[in-house]
């Protein structure tokens, strides 16, 4: 059994492109053949907190795979991250466990930013003009981070409530290569950018169906809970494509949740990212349409990523 | 953050009362002061082999604990144990990691085998004159060594279907100080010993509501899913007294579940073991009432054996 400790997974993940993995495993996850039960969860309300068990695996692999993530919103008091969490690596075959992925939530984090990556590769229109990047925390990073190998656009407006906040996310991303401004109207990433991420923590919509331009494309990641919220449910209901990672999950939480609820979406329309990754023409089909991905998190997911580090820090022990 | 071996367990469990602990939380569960979500659970066809993920905090209180247990039945062509998995503990404020517990599966069987004698301590007849054991696994070991502290009988009568593990059996059990005879006969147990305990995989009744006599009380605890039975159900019937661990979970697998199936018990009249515990009325009110425990496993015994090997490890570091 290997333990494996946050340095030592960054360190793993610096080499690999964990990217076609996911993408596998969301193929395998929406043509039946994964096994995902339903998240396991429990909240806590005095310091309020939420921990999410996602667990499951593909049909005939050689693993399971358990993760645990939990999010303690009051911990910055304490001087914590409020992310930590974990992942368990079992035999299929015996049960035996593995591995260990002590990533403190940080494969979490980097596999919900692969899934943006991802999306913006089956859903972007082909000239992407300037990224929107809406939030300005660990996920706004990362989904640009991800980015990077997508598309060579570097031009990003990135939105958020907190100027200090906005100005150390432009030094940080500047580092990494691109040309960021900020704003704090969230009007000007809607009429500026064509390959929209919105990465908050809102519970109301951040952006308006008005504000959408022909040949956008928006990955929502922000809102993997049932109250949360960054889109008008209009814009789905305006976007030729509606795609969630899980349908199932989609219908419980997310923007997909609300919109179904308002009555703006058909069911029927949906879409889920691996049937697009198979079948490309289930995408977008031309240059003026409008795309939507809803992407609430999938345990195939922490499947996925869970085994790409494992097989890969094998070869780095020795 | 602690990891904690099987080794360091086994030697912290020999200096540790973790009766009284599990005692408080099925007191606790059944006062509705935890959260305990329904389990998670993982099948696999080929090999054989189901995990269950058990979960759940006291309200209150520092820690919530996630256990996984799995069951592989073929392991044994690997020379491996069928049961495997481990505990992990964390903290109810911020969610941070607080132990590992690598306990292979060992403390699900310590705190099943406690909550046997648990069941036997507020149901058993005042005077038992033999205990019977059906069953020559691990449970069967256990059930009875944790029997030790709660009677001074120690006339054994143990059933199996092999006279070599009968043998086994025997030779070991005498070691701890009981009186070992053994039986291919299951009709044996019921007329001759009045403290029975049911610990095998059986998936069909090995004990008839004729054969119990009068005073006797039977503890069952194979029958931890929907298709495993060891109890005729007109037992229950028969039953003066019918005690589940879980009456929800009870509901769903078990004796129980099996005997509400056929009519023979209303619901109305079972009790959970914490009910007793907090009010021992409600348990056996006379030499000659037949009384039943039910025991499915309850995660509220996993959170306190895990927080009691967590907090006296951290004095055995020293």
């Amino acid at each position: 059994m290997r333990i494996i400790n946050l340095q030592e997974i960054k360190h793993i993940l610096r080499t690999l492109d964990v990217q076609a993995a996911i993408e596998e495993g969301f193929a395998a996850y929406s043509s039946g053949k994964t096994v995902v039960p339903p998240v396991g969860e429990l909240l806590f309300e005095d310091p309020p907190g939420d921990v999410h068990i996602k667990y499951g695996y593909l049909k005939g692999d050689d693993y399971y795979v358990i993760k645990v993530a939990s999010g303690f919103y009051r911990n910055s008091e304490r001087n914590l991250p409020s992310g930590n969490g974990l992942m368990l690596l079992f035999c299929q075959k015996t049960g035996t466990l593995l591995s260990i992925l002590l990533d403190e939530g940080y494969l979490t984090d980097v596999r919900t930013a692969i899934a943006g990556a991802i999306a913006a590769k089956y859903l972007a229109p082909p000239r992407i003009d300037r990224i929107g990047i809406m939030g300005t925390g660990v996920q706004a990073r990362l989904q640009l981070h991800y980015l990077l190998p997508v598309t060579g656009c570097r031009q990003v407006l990135a939105w958020g409530r907190s100027p200090e906040k906005l100005d150390r996310y432009r030094d940080d991303m500047e580092q990494e290569g691109f040309d960021i401004d900020t704003t704090l109207d969230a009007d000007e990433i809607g009429s500026s950018c064509n390959l929209i991420v919105t990465a908050t923590a809102s519970t109301h919509p951040l952006l308006w169906a008005r504000q959408i331009r022909v040949g956008t494309h928006i990955t929502a990641v922000g809102a993997d809970s049932a109250h949360k919220q960054e889109l008008d449910p209009a814009i789905l209901q305006r976007a030729d494509v509606v795609v969630a990672d899980s349908i199932s999950q989609c219908r419980e939480r997310g923007e997909i949740a609300h919109a179904l609820r308002a009555g703006l979406v058909d069911a029927e329309r949906l879409r889920e990212l691996g049937q697009v990754i198979g079948k490309s023409a289930l995408g977008r089909s031309s240059d003026h349409q409008i795309t939507v991905a809803d992407l609430t998190g999938v345990a195939v997911q922490d499947i996925q990523i869970a085994k790409a580090v494992f097989e890969a820090g094998g070869d780095s022990e020795h």
